[in-house]
């Protein structure tokens, strides 16, 4: 148990570090070969396809399909809406021939010259300009709307400094992009969905997030307002989570897409788009584990319960085996995924560390006391604590204490950011505070000017204007001309 | 219902004008603005997730987990097995560059001669390399063997013509990649992977398949051995509908990936590949449907029942409403996917078309006499029936025709294929039959010029070498040379 222990670097020493450590010791991703592009092991992607399961199906819930959209944009199409080109098409992959043949000087393959592009393809950093490309051929009429649609798919934007899931260049997401006969019902889509991943996070991830509106200078590139959650992780930093954008008519003008309304006019249509990728699992991994590991909420656990039998002799393990799978019967009887793990060549101890670094939220231990007594250990990831209790009725124990720990990684969390929101009404406050991290509620003039001087001065940034919460007008920390409402700042991942 | 009807070409005019009708109509995929580059509709999308769910259950029943690696691969990765170059480093898409900037000389953008990468990724034609190159880091000893993963992705091949569905540049698969101790556990491995994908094919896709080897000149670049399953398609064209590989220790010995065996000697690592792609939705179509539209097995369709309301009178719809619920509600019960059409802009009879065309199992329809008589009209999509039924235990009634439809389909194939599965002896026999379309069984001399001659001069390939049925040793009846067993001819997609 020490050896892994020892292995983690503490958060308190280098939270950075930690991060990094955690990430790769419990076998959750590493680094490929190919410069900022990841391999997510198995153990992480069952994470992730819980996430997505769960996402998939709040997104069916509410009306939406899925469908799937050429992994290439033409490079003209990135040009087509003007704000879009500057925040997307600068550092992406770009693809210029479609042919490699052996190399006439030597061994292996080079680019033939000869098999260029006529133009060039951008492997997607996000599909807005090929969709919407697309459904010009899909609306005629309001009949044809709204078009509600999803894809899961991989995206590559070429970024510099890359961290396992929080910055990839290639990473997984989904993208909903829909269409809308008018305005209101467009902006209703994307409060909508802002609320889906609100509701995902807390419930799901029991992590609590407030839900904001962009700034200008932090809009995605090609809305007219970009809503937003925002996490806190526990060094303070904050983690933008999911984004959901009201596009106007930008990319129905930049693409030509007009429908016939209920009255014969020809209108624009209307649009949203709204994306969550795998920087979620960096969100999940730091804000609940602790210097021993992971720590899962038990409704994203690939497995939520782990069995380790303790025994001396081969006849032990036998009768420990027969007790086990009742219990094992009994957990998945009530939905609870369960692993039991038998196996001969590690020792308990090695087991108890290495499911206590891949965040399992119980364990139970049955050792021969154990089964003379009728009891059975159970031990909270959460919390660290252990109890002895009878075995009898174990599953229905199981599920309350799953219930409650899910509870519990949650209301840790809010507590965690009750103590970090933090209101100034002073820049020397401001810049005081700012170095200890947690979100900042503060007055702001609504200028980019003076967002762009906070940054410079302090590297934090306006995560969003909070939509709930108190609103009441007041001076701006820094100019101290006229605010509508506190805005939250803080440094961000 | 007869203007739907009269858009798709009869197959027996031109059955490829058919199956392009069939897909744009049924909306299951267009061609995009990206050459090869298909979009799969939400309807089509609907059906590739529910082969994905059920493949993904049965990966997972077989012990297998699911990962993610990277998007690209670099250059010279795939150089590193010789046979596995030749197959695949051709026709690809290569990422040259990582940086577009603004035009200097006018609007839009243009490639950064800046940005050049110092190697070149190529897009994943199949991961082989990139996966091999990260089994090195994750394999020591025996210890950390077998390692059972699986990939959902999408990959890209160059082909210059295209087909939605059945060849497109970008397409949709999943790719196995198990790495063994032994070769005996390896082999198993494929073959347990082939028997996987043939029951899949049969009991979901209600397609019948014929299990075999490919030949040496058929077979997966860097492979020992491809095993196949081959389907026949109602125009007696072969389509190979998955393949999964013996590998031998060749991408071990390429990327150096050496395992302690129990006796502490080291070894190169034994691997297999094997994976089936949206190609699945082709055969699906292709298989079973009619000149009415889709015809699809209840186990894969996205609703498996519609309920089509007949009324005149606002009262008699809000009526047949009430009654609906209660229908709906029971088949929900018995896990029956149903969708009730009530919209008020369509006409009964398009919707009987829509539906015919969407290939949906089964089709209720409700009018206010029914109502009176407490009856329900039920449609069969494949035979195309019509009967009008009490609506008591009308779910329970349902559930069993959905069985007998997926059976029913099933048979049909079976005895469509039984029917062009023809033996010939002789080479002029074959020629002759080979015009007729269907599996023709004949005689091999087993060298590849014999092979390549019968491709030359009749277009027929040999599908695979089967590992059922009659095995009798033989004379070719191409060059009368000894044959170790009859295998399989045919002209395929």
């Amino acid at each position: 148990m020490a050896k892994e222990i020892k292995e983690l670097t503490p958060r308190d020493e280098n939270y950075s570090q930690w991060y990094n450590d955690l990430v790769i010791k419990a076998d959750l991703a590493e680094n490929s070969a190919v410069r900022g592009c990841m391999v997510i092991k198995p153990y992480g992607y069952a994470i992730w396809e819980k996430i997505q399961r769960q996402l998939d199906d709040m997104f069916k819930e509410t009306g939406h399909v899925n469908a799937y959209f050429p992994l290439f944009i033409p490079k003209s199409f990135l040009s087509k809406e003007a704000d879009h080109v500057e925040g997307f098409a600068k550092e992406c992959a770009v693809v210029t021939h479609y042919r490699l043949k052996n190399d006439p000087n030597g061994k292996g393959v080079v680019v033939d010259p000869e098999a260029r592009l006529e133009e060039e393809l951008i492997v997607r950093p996000t599909s807005e300009t090929i969709i919407w490309n697309t459904y010009k051929g899909w609306i005629q009429s309001y009949r044809d709307l709204p078009i509600l649609v999803n894809q899961w798919a991989n995206v590559v934007r070429w970024e510099m400094r890359t961290r396992l899931f929080l910055r990839t260049a290639e990473f997984l997401w989904q993208e909903g992009h829909t269409a809308h006969a008018t305005q209101e019902e467009a902006l209703e889509e994307t409060v909508k969905m802002l609320n889906v991943y609100a509701e995902f996070a807390e419930k799901y991830m029991a992590l609590p997030v407030i839900k904001g509106v962009k700034t200008f200078s932090e809009r995605f590139a090609g809305a007219l307002e970009t809503y937003c959650i925002e996490a806190l992780m526990q060094d303070g930093k904050a983690l933008q989570a999911g984004t959901s954008h009201f596009l106007g008519q930008n990319f129905a003008k930049a693409f030509d897409v007009q429908f016939i309304d209920k009255e014969g006019k020809r209108e624009y249509v209307w649009s949203t788009s709204w994306g969550v990728s795998t920087r979620l699992m960096g969100a999940l991994i730091m804000s609940h584990s602790d210097d021993n590991g992971l720590v899962l909420p038990p409704r994203l656990a690939p497995y939520q319960v782990v069995i380790v039998p303790i025994y001396k002799t081969d006849e032990q393990l036998a009768q420990i085996d027969t007790c086990v799978a009742g219990i094992v019967s009994a957990l998945k009887a009530l939905n609870i995924s369960v692993k039991y793990d038998n196996a001969q060549n590690k020792k308990p101890g090695w087991k108890f560390a290495e499911y206590e670094l891949k965040g399992v939220p119980v364990r139970l231990a049955i050792g021969a006391r154990d089964l003379e007594n009728g009891t059975v250990e159970v031990a909270r990831r959460d919390t660290l604590t252990k109890e002895t209790r009878t075995s009898e009725n174990i599953a229905v124990y199981v599920k309350q204490l799953l219930e409650d720990i899910q509870a519990n990684i949650y209301q840790k969390a809010c507590d965690y950011r009750t103590s970090k929101i933090i209101t100034v009404d002073t820049y020397e406050e401001f810049k005081e505070k700012i170095e200890e991290g947690g979100f900042i509620l503060a007055h702001w003039d609504g200028t980019i000017e003076t967002e762009a001087l906070v940054k410079e001065e302090t590297k934090a940034t306006i995560r969003c204007i909070p939509l709930d919460g108190d609103q009441t007008p007041g001076k701006c920390m820094v100019t101290g001309k006229p605010s509508a409402q506190r805005v939250i700042f803080a440094r961000s991942y």
